[in-house]
């Protein structure tokens, strides 16, 4: 059992579980899985299939990642991000006749099922450390622009193609002659309800006399009383037949029972957008989860989230359907509607299925117009234009990351936009990474202490230099230590010894350690000595290793003072 | 004169240029220029093309180099791994026939030249020192090792293909029935010469009675004497006519006039590859420039490299040649043979023009095993697999990304293998800097010194922790430093203060700043107050200019004794 629990994380849960939690837990699933009906079968539109896809992703995914995932709030399912990557990375493969399109989109939920999987197998959550937040952001911004400006179709009832908010914006403004007035006054109610609803029907109900957090948690129900509402209209005043767009007849059951065809061509095309989709994906779940965990107290493994999101995908590749990811508002509302366990998920599911069985034939009228006004109102709230002005505030460089991230997400569409996000990201860390901080100091006369020569008062020998380094010694430094040393060894010409003081090197690697001894050599040649200090133990057991010590030309000081006092 | 100095380096040459400097640079000239004649056709060879193309190659582009590179000593034109990543790059877009081979080659030479001068222009050299030494030099091995064994059909006077170490092995071996006996034994005499001459010529020579440089000099231009040799042995007897392959005809000239057709869709194919030449390039000759220009005590500026090694490239397009990059080997004898400036390589490239325009004729019965062999003895001059041995004693990870490098060079070819150099480049970076060195700190009794409490007998505050961060707060750390802190506020539960010693923090990106806020209100959620001490003046105005201090739960104190003794 013991050796288990870290796989099967719920397993620690089931063993205190005690009715009230067990109660937190349904009414949080029940309120999840009324959010989700619409959501789900809206970014199935929104990925490009039919409807009831979304609510194949919405089942034994969630039940994976359940039993696999270390945090008890995130709720897994098709989200918009994940969505619209995945529609544009199959437009281009199923045009060139790779694959069907469902077909496509379970090739791309295994793909970034197994790369997320593996990932945490071999412990490789660190990787997406590397994306910068604001750089997300940003991409995160662009993309629920383009996703918003792509469902105005549904809600004006035309039909328009289109990858970027450009080319989305040109079409529909070709498209208005042939908007369809019915579709448009659906659409523009919904979306009216839903703004409104989401602005003010908490205080509302707040006012009728019902507490906060009720009153809150009803409110975040209000999209499906828009779903009943509009569905009735349609069927009463068969709308349908004045050109309205409805879902239709939703086969019933729980996932797609034919076997895919995953073919080797159409693998190779969609490794690199599976990949894309497994990075955003994560870093977008595991940033809610963290949020919500904080609020906790509640330890969120960043390796065993890579392997319940990458189970999760598999799961959905399973089912037949396309990628999920943690999605921020419905975790929002599983943690607010008091989720107190993983188990809440496995509920969540058992609502989904059940809706999925006995539910569907009453959505047979509900209008396309209403899925896509809920989408709209999902993504805007992602939408966050200010981060430009917070970078533009905060330092040049990130700025420049994230306006070019967003500008190029939005001319060029989500794939050339995450791409860009990922190299500006790389870009930025190395920018950062490349120039340790190395300060020259001196002692403060009467002390034991050194201090930066430009910020002190301080003491400094004739014919010797002291440097502190205030990083590790790595490959993406080391050739820049190598010139600074070399700047200062020109601007002095009567310099006898280099003192290094190491300590806050905390490792050296291969390639560092080979710059050392090259400095150790060309200073040699030049006359020059080089003494290191303050080294700590496992910097100097890599030197050991490296047989550095007996060429070092100067000598291994334990103290700063000592190297100081010996070479002035 | 001052403001276009820092563009042309040579400048500050010619204004202090003397008799002395002017002998020293065309003996280096002439020695370089004798080296650099068998050495260019056989890395035209190399890389697929007709030999005479190695000399356009070496004549414009030494020019360009000459006028904008920083270094005095490097010597640029065609080089092995250039030239075989050349060939290998066109194979797969020849033959997919989106260009013909001498116009892929331009456009090669066009791209990566192009991609260097706007890197150098946009100052963008830190970019290089993501490339680990240690990964690069296995790369470095493995494409000796395939160049070497790819020679060995010259060699033996048979005709085999194949991009792998482990494909040219196969095909040579089907190959052994159809050898040429005749190519064979003047190959083997070649290699053994030029093998035997490396060793001992420079020895036997100074037992002449010449002296140490001027034996080692003529040592290095023993090749010439082969090629004399071996051309006018097949010459005498016509060996040609016993199947001997042979130089043959050699346009005379300094470039090929004709105006070559450079594609969109070879653009588009051959951008990835003209990328991965340039930086290994790149990363080739500032090694050689740096290693040098320690000697002298000469400044490499890697900005000014790139522009230089740009320029050389876009001149190898105008020449109608191939990728160059500066030479390992043949810097190295300009740098014996005494070149004091730039002018050396003006006058080299003077000799090789001379050359190409008189000498031509003469190399008609040049055999190309000869070539061959000097490709042989050169490249196996790169080939180290004592790295391996090396990085295993040294740590796990480097010699991991060491060994797989060299693993899929070996395997996959030389661009699968550049490709991941790059990658375990990148992932050894941030696996070494996604975790920056947090101590918790004590306060040494009696004085005003705090120590990791791992280390030293420290006191501690009961219900106050105090985090020392050894590095800068960046993105890429930033989750890293959530989580400690995350885990510390889990263990102890006790904890009303967290104190953060920002000594070692140099500064704050946007992302890491958005942690703060996040850390700072959901420890506040818990009852923790979150104070900073120790902040640096630059790192404060990015707290102030985020407006971070204002909602700061805790204190900014200047000193971390401060923040001790108040919340004891």
């Amino acid at each position: 059992m013991k050796n288990i629990t870290p796989w099967l994380p719920v397993l620690g849960q089931i063993a205190s579980y005690s009715k009230d939690k067990w109660v937190s837990d349904v009414i949080a699933a029940v309120v999840v899985t009324v959010m989700l009906i619409p959501q789900s079968l809206a970014y199935a539109i929104l990925a490009g299939l039919p409807p009831h896809y979304g609510l194949y992703a919405s089942i034994i995914p969630i039940v994976v990642y359940s039993l696999l995932g270390s945090s008890t709030s995130l709720a897994v399912g098709p989200v918009a991000i994940a969505s619209i990557m995945t529609a544009s990375a199959l437009s281009s493969v199923v045009g060139a006749g790779l694959t069907s399109y469902v077909d496509g989109a379970i090739t791309l939920a295994f793909l970034s099922g197994a790369m997320l999987f593996l990932l945490g197998v071999f412990r490789f959550g660190f990787v997406a450390n590397f994306l910068s937040h604001s750089v997300i952001s940003g991409f995160i911004t662009a993309s629920g622009l383009i996703i918003a400006l792509g469902q105005l179709k549904h809600l004006m009832g035309v039909s328009v193609s289109g990858h970027t908010f450009f080319e989305l914006a040109a079409h529909l403004i070709q498209s208005i002659p042939s908007i369809n007035p019915t579709t448009m006054a659906i659409g523009t109610a919904c979306l009216l309800f839903l703004v409104l609803a989401r602005q003010y029907a908490a205080r509302g109900l707040g006012m009728l006399g019902l507490n906060k957090s009720t009153a809150s948690t009803l409110a975040r129900m209000s999209p499906i009383l828009a779903v009943c509402v509009s569905t009735a209209v349609v069927a009463i005043w068969s709308l349908d037949q004045l050109g309205v767009a409805i879902v239709g007849d939703i086969p019933t059951g729980i996932a797609d029972p034919k076997m895919p065809s995953i073919t080797r061509e159409a693998v190779e095309a969609l490794l690199l957008p599976a990949f894309f989709i497994a990075i955003i994906g994560y870093v977008e779940s595991i940033s809610v989860g963290r949020t919500l965990g904080a609020k906790k107290g509640e330890k969120i493994d960043s390796n065993q989230e890579l392997i319940a999101l990458g189970g999760a995908n598999l799961a959905s590749a399973v089912a037949g359907a396309f990628p999920v990811t943690g999605g921020f508002s419905r975790s929002v509302v599983n943690f607010d509607a008091g989720a107190k366990t993983q188990l809440a998920g496995i509920y969540t599911a058992i609502g989904i299925a059940t809706a999925s069985i006995f539910l569907t034939p009453y959505l047979y009228y509900l209008p396309i117009a209403m899925l896509g006004a809920t989408i709209v109102v999902a993504v805007l709230a992602l939408v966050d234009l200010s981060i430009l002005k917070h970078a533009w505030r905060f330092s040049k460089s990130d700025f420049t990351a994230v306006f070019l991230t967003i500008a190029i997400t939005l001319s060029a569409g989500v794939e050339a936009g995450v791409a860009s996000g990922i190299i500006a990201s790389v870009l930025l860390h190395l920018y950062h990474t490349s120039r340790p901080h190395i300060a020259e100091i001196g002692l403060i006369p009467g002390t034991e202490h050194f201090r930066n020569v430009k910020h002190y008062n301080v003491e400094v020998a004739p014919q010797s230099v002291s440097l502190r380094i205030d990083e590790s010694l790595l490959f993406s430094n080391a050739n820049y230590l190598e010139e600074f040393i070399g700047e200062v060894v020109r601007e002095r010409s009567d310099l006898k010894n280099v003192i290094l003081h190491c300590g806050a090197v905390n490792t050296i690697d291969l390639t560092a350690m080979e710059m050392l001894e090259k400095l150790n050599a060309d200073l040699l040649h030049q006359g020059i000595k080089l003494h290191l200090s303050e080294v700590k133990i496992p910097v100097k057991s890599l030197l050991e290793k490296a047989s550095f010590l007996p060429h070092l030309s100067g000598q291994l000081y334990m103290s700063h003072l000592q190297a100081f006092e010996d070479n002035c």
